[in-house]
């Protein structure tokens, strides 16, 4: 990873931008119950009282805190790239008060503080103790690594030691996990920003003592005398839901809620990389193609349906009644990052564009103030609470929500995104995504910058150019994006042609020489429209077509091309052209083309007709970015489109 | 209607007898919970425990007296059409029974007489009293036509006495109706039996009091206190679940519960034929074009969503999360029938007949013992369980349920399957289905034989004799169904060609002659194979091709076709025939034909890939009627199929 990372990109800076003007500050307000149109958060107000400082109940999730922490974490990641004094200010405030609702032995936790004193760890499965002290180590580590401060990390290194006492193989301690994933990840960061190997034990312990039978998470329910946090769903025995069904490495498929899927690989990549536990490793594996092979959406999310906010069965993939959580996404990309990190290949970070340029970035309104939870990939506005199965879908992005993970999910990955682009490995700098900036890099000694400027998002261009002080020998591996061809791409040195064939090893463009200062690369790739079909074993997609321009996939909008998309057909040979639209929406590139619509029947009483055509008239098509959809009221949207005149 | 109806006919009979001989037999059982492995009813053990007779507590749900009654019904109609003492001296027996434990104010609940003694009438919302009520009404009047007894119908008699008491418009008497409609249409054959218009009154009261505001049922909830009897639905505010959002007459689409719907249109069209009511009778016609233009499967299911067991909005119609509830299309075949006696136009039978030859007895197993409520149009095994969004859907029929609405539905519907067969109307008998048996009648003071010998379901053929002792004039219309086109009609009167053309009128083919005793009319429609398309703005259809053949709907199964049946595919131009199999599932005529199947992908791993047509192979297609599904143990199974080489 680069020492630092600055991003000025012509696509991600806005969203950048956004979240530290409107995001996080709206989010602080939310915080602190200062919104007027929200549910009061509570959040701050709960570790007032734990710390003794207000008087009053706990209200909220169970895992309000965690908010608070998501919030410190993406503070952090905005202060590393910018000084904010008011923000700084505000962040060592709570991190103040945290400090003070924090107990002798280490515990942070508002909600057992507050509410169940005695309830300590008698409810992994459903209460989501470790998750909240999860996000307040990965707070603490972010804003030690901004700030170079050591109040928040000093806490949740206290209470990472105070866990450690509590969980273990040792006798005497409880041989538990937490239903929600998240504590192995965390643990793993304050290892590596400590050393402290206690920490990466702890994780691994974590992980290899998931899904050990006896199971424990019935024997909690039964010690707690059946009691039942959430009633909605069976926490407690259904463990598929929380990845407790088996043992990690045992584990073959992608199960039960998708959030916490990615956030355990995520875990399991990181111990396993550090340890070199192959076997581990080799289950990511495994549970990476279940998700990309048989079970995420062309939009790169993932969660086929509302029940448990989870997976389903390969190849079920409904676009209507689809889950596909933002912050499942934004889970992906942890996940995949650290596949990178591992064993850098470019299909972890095909994937990883694919989820940040469309259901990430789609999840959040063009203002920043609207958010989407569940990204369809279809919709009907009028079924919208007529059919009860679409009761989890919004037609149009909602402000902030009762639970509150996902806008402060999508802060924290975007204010961090420097953490994505480029994965170094000795001395291979591999850069994953075209996104503009500088990142620094020591090198051998030497500080190299490597500068991007990139159009890529619109134009399928960047050009890379390295800065150092004296000569430095490495390897640039350029990933050749999943959605063009090797043959097509133009990659110049210095303004000369370089060959690209030979050059490519595991979806990377390899440049391997002594770089000097200003040496420049160019990579252009061409940006055709693509025709994208799913696996014919996806039943939802059979016979249907979607656009995908670069990294970004389209959609129809009702707006654009009137409502019943489903009577539209694309011809198999239609033409397709892109078009540069700089007023709609922030500016964007759109796809038109000439499609079909079905006729009205003759007798539209007729429900049914026999050895008919319907008929047809031309419709002049339009589509947009999937990430864009909805910012122009409530409508019908649709990623697929019938193909007409195809065979298969 | 004819004055007595027997049945004689190759489709048919084989149900009937199933009836007779299996299903109220094992129903019988079940009432006495003398089925070692269903459930206990607890429904004549109710009864005697309100009588006096036993000790214990009610058991079952609130509705559980109305499965007695349906029993005894379905009873009455076998007994009628054929002695059998044993059933009869059953019969008698629970009729005994029920009177011991009617009030002396003429009161029959075992629920509200055991449970809640103070709370009659105090939840018209939830629980059923009146339906229940209409459920015993029915039975009554069916038991005295069978078998002369008046014992049912005194019983009857006295609970409709005493809800006149109860409810009407006079101050002080309670101005509300029942959550489920089933009473108005009780009543209307209540009247007709007695010729006591207070029935029709009353009848008449609910249906018009029904949508009035102040609203009753949130008014009774506050009376209540807020108390809920089914805590799933909020059956007391949510109006529309049964049909009381609006007044009946200016409710202009089907909503709510699909059973519900179907039986107040059932009552509707009885009352407004009887009275004149041409307003009440427009909300009928408008009623029924919203269902069957609408929001109606092509199996004659209807209620698109588990939820509520509802309709949803018009083309709404997603086959694999169907509910199409057998009681539903029941209750759909009773609204057809009302309407054909007030207004015989062939459109009603037709969809009786869509209804009749796939949902309903497709609701049955080919040995009467195992049922579906649920009749989806897609099914796929291996997501059951998987995708909670198919929870109510079982890929086979199952035993006797908790609920035990649907068999014993199908039970009273089958063996009075005679009274659907014809409506007379003056000197016109109208012929609406085709099937066999011998009808009675007298015209015009001369008995009349109507026989008919049918070999309508697999052939499209029926001959028509008539028996009389003297020359009669009258016209006999027979109905050209919406699954042909007349001019391939052939029509013969004693063996002599008829032309048909002039002859057809709202859908009938009329011939009007003084007939003499013997004199045969025989008409054979021709059995081609219908490719059917949906409505353009059905979504779930669109591209997608049914088979039709006479009044059967056909589907693809998986013990045929292998699986992923999303991904066959009928050319649009394939060639296709009927072939009879004597042997498979007790004969039945299979369609063939060759289609194609998408290969599987070079690439097994790439779930999304650019620019590819899927390669196809040729694959022999073989579809079975609908009704016979799921027969051969579990599969995947679908009525619609993708059309290739199509372009609307």
């Amino acid at each position: 990873m680069p020492k630092r990372q600055r991003i000025e990109d012509p696509f991600w800076s806005e969203y950048i931008r956004l979240v530290r003007e409107v995001v996080v500050p709206y989010q602080w307000d939310a915080l602190n119950d200062r919104v007027p149109e929200a549910e009061p958060s509570y959040a701050i107000r709960n570790f007032k009282i734990a710390a003794g400082e207000e008087r009053g109940r706990f209200r909220g999730m169970v895992f309000q805190d965690s908010d608070v922490a998501k919030w410190l974490e993406a503070a952090a990641y905005l202060l590393e790239t910018e000084p904010d004094p008011a923000l700084e200010a505000a962040a060592d405030e709570v991190i103040g008060l945290i400090g003070r609702a924090q107990g002798d032995d280490g515990y942070v936790n508002t909600y057992f503080t507050l509410e169940e004193p005695e309830g300590r760890w008698t409810n992994l499965a459903e209460c989501h103790e470790l998750y909240v002290a999860g996000h307040l180590i990965e707070a603490g580590v972010a804003y030690w690594r901004a700030t170079g401060k050591t109040s928040l990390l000093r806490i949740a290194s206290r209470l990472a030691d105070y866990i450690d006492t509590v969980f273990g193989p040792e006798p005497g301690k409880l041989h538990g996990y937490d239903g929600h994933p998240e504590i192995e990840l965390a643990l793993m960061k304050l290892y590596e920003a400590s050393g402290n190997e206690a920490y990466m034990r702890l994780s691994q312990y974590f992980l290899n003592q998931r899904g050990a039978k006896p199971d424990f998470y019935s024997d909690q329910w039964e010690k707690r005398g059946g009691a039942v946090h959430f009633h909605e769903l069976d926490m407690n025995r259904d463990l598929a839901y929380s990845q407790a069904h088996l043992p990690v490495r045992e584990q073959r498929s992608a199960e039960g809620h998708a959030v916490r899927l990615v956030y355990m690989c995520a875990g399991m990549a990181d111990v396993a990389a550090e340890t070199g536990d192959e076997e581990m490793m080799e289950a990511c594996r495994r549970l990476w193609r279940s998700i990309v092979s048989r079970r995420m959406y062309i939009t790169g999310g993932i969660g086929s349906q509302r029940h448990g906010e989870s997976f389903t069965l390969d190849y079920d993939l409904p676009g209507d009644t689809a889950y596909a959580e933002t912050c499942a996404s934004i889970g992906l990309v942890f996940f995949a990052r650290r596949m990178l990190e591992h064993d850098p290949h470019a299909e972890y970070a095909d994937v990883m564009e694919r989820a940040l340029y469309n259901t990430v970035v789609g999840g959040m309104s063009r203002d920043g103030r609207r958010f989407f939870y569940v990204n369809p990939l279809e919709v009907f506005p009028a079924l919208i609470g007529r059919n009860r199965n679409y009761d989890h879908v919004k037609p149009v992005r909602q402000g902030w929500f009762g639970c509150a993970c996902c806008p402060p999910n999508i802060a924290r990955l975007l204010a961090s995104l420097g953490q994505y682009i480029y994965v170094g490995k000795g001395r291979t700098i591999y850069a994953n995504l075209y996104i503009g900036g500088e990142s620094r890099w020591e090198i051998d000694g030497a500080e190299v910058m490597l500068e991007q400027q990139s159009d890529y998002a619109w134009n399928g261009k960047s050009r890379l150019t390295i800065r150092t002080g004296r000569p430095v020998e490495l390897t640039l591996a350029l990933r050749i994006p999943d959605w063009t061809d090797a043959s097509g791409v133009e990659l110049l040195v210095n303004g000369a042609l370089h060959p690209i064939e030979g050059a490519i090893a595991d979806g990377y463009a390899r440049l391997t020489r002594a770089w000097e200062s200003g040496d420049q690369v160019d990579i252009r790739f061409p940006l055709e429209i693509r025709r994208m079909k799913g696996h014919p074993s996806v039943r939802h997609t059979v016979g249907k077509v979607a656009l995908q321009r670069g990294p970004f996939v389209y959609c129809l909008e009702e707006a654009d091309n009137g409502p019943e998309l489903h009577r539209l057909r694309l011809p198999g040979d239609g033409e397709l052209l892109a078009r540069r639209d700089g007023s709609l929406l922030g500016g964007l590139t759109v796809i038109e083309g000439t499609g079909e619509r079905i006729s009205d029947p003759p007798d539209e009483d007729k429900l049914y007709a026999a050895d008919v055509d319907w008929g047809t008239e031309p419709a002049a098509l339009r589509w947009i970015p999937y990430y864009a959809w909805a910012n122009r009221g409530e409508g019908e949207m649709a990623v697929w489109i019938g193909e007409s005149g195809e065979e298969g």
